[in-house]
């Protein structure tokens, strides 16, 4: 009888983060393999007969070869077991869910996902910052600070757009280059910024600042991963930068 | 002594999605003003002392009107009571949160926001779709199917671009002008759309179609609300039809 994979949002790493049916999940599996941003706290839930084993990533390591890990949920599935793959967030966002659920298809195994709050959004609420509103932000866009390929980049530029709210993950070295390519297309020097460190849980630090200023604020308070950059951009500040230049462009004529 | 607001994300209505979080405080709050859409597990929680009310608004009834809602949420507050405002998804989401944080404001009281798992990623697991994805998809983008005055609506053409997969919420009788929009601007017409009714809950259903096919297919599966729309617009898309339309033009040429 083949076994099944279960793929648990953890959230960001806080363990009353966990959602029951994530606890649930976890006091029934075999074998528990779990990422470096899940915390700990979800030990207490586990079997003591499971099979636990850390397989995440610290950036720079090598880690886990995502292809090795692969293979080892198909043949625990194949032997019968129930596998909960802890990932932290929400499973189904840059979590290489694909390439693990790609593992077990050819099994036929069941699968499972439980979602799981995600960080931009726990960092939104650590920060108070609501991500839409009423005729400001819209949109709410989730991208990352990084690529696969150091010379490609998310279209930053086409994504921060008025009424939009936009959630950077993995962005700490990346903070000049999303500032000077927001600005080079228009974004307002006065745009706000919301670095959220450790999102959810009790060391959670808020760093406020501007566009302008987001490279200088971000390495003079040595903001450092994980954390979440918040990138607003509402309706209202578009139109007051469209009379300023207006104003502007009369003044010249 | 004033007493404290906590709004909480009770995720899509699955009594099993909650947090522990949202769980221990909804135990310690003296009233509990609750959504439609967060379904009724949680009153096993409630302290038997605690005031609850019902406050939501169904499409098309005129609902607890919110102003009224914000100055009892404020007279509560005021009287030092822990007020626990429980709303669907998460609280930064389409939650007209910042207005109930406004109201409380100028009381100096305390406020904390419960994140929750939000429709869109629920939706995202129950039907197994990955809404970021390695080289494919790199964005993932939370907007609405309706706005507050009916001839405004996001950009939509704007938010589908290659690379992003697009979730929205309240969209089930906007499909025809969303497919028209998208298509207008160019999103090829087998960009892969999937409903989720329901998603986190028993009744769940998935109806999976394309974009040349979504107003009809809507219509012939009787798609009806709470449900999420996911529209994926990946790379290897992008490209094919590049490719294709080069072929048509050097073919006419």
């Amino acid at each position: 009888m083949t076994g099944k994979l279960i793929l648990i949002g953890c959230g960001p790493g806080a363990g009353d983060l966990l959602t029951l049916r994530a606890v649930r999940r976890i006091q029934c599996a075999d074998v528990i393999l779990y990422d470096r941003l899940v915390g700990e706290d979800w030990r207490e839930f586990a079997s003591s007969d499971a099979i636990i084993k850390y397989v995440g990533k610290a950036p720079g390591d090598g880690g886990v070869q995502q292809a090795a890990l692969n293979a080892e949920i198909a043949a625990h599935v194949a032997a019968g077991r129930t596998v909960a793959r802890l990932k932290s967030g929400d499973p189904m966002i840059f979590g290489r869910a694909a390439e693990e659920i790609s593992a077990v298809l050819a099994l036929e195994a069941e699968i499972e996902i439980v979602p799981g709050v995600t960080s931009a959004l726990a960092a939104a609420s650590d920060s108070i910052i609501t991500v839409t509103e009423r005729a400001e932000l819209q949109s709410f866009v989730v991208t990352t600070g990084r690529t696969a390929k150091a010379d490609e980049q998310p279209d930053w530029a086409k994504i921060v757009k008025p009424g939009v709210c936009a959630a950077f993950y993995m962005g700490v070295a990346q903070a000049w280059k999303i500032q000077s390519t927001l600005m080079a297309a228009g974004v307002p020097f006065n745009a706000p910024c919301d670095w959220v460190e450790r999102a959810g849980q009790p060391g959670m630090r808020h760093v406020s600042t501007t566009l302008s200023r987001l490279a200088h604020d971000t390495h003079a308070n040595q903001v450092s991963n994980p954390a979440i950059l918040l990138v607003r951009y509402p309706y209202s500040l578009a139109k007051a930068v469209s009379a300023e230049r207006a104003i502007a462009a009369a003044d010249s004529a």
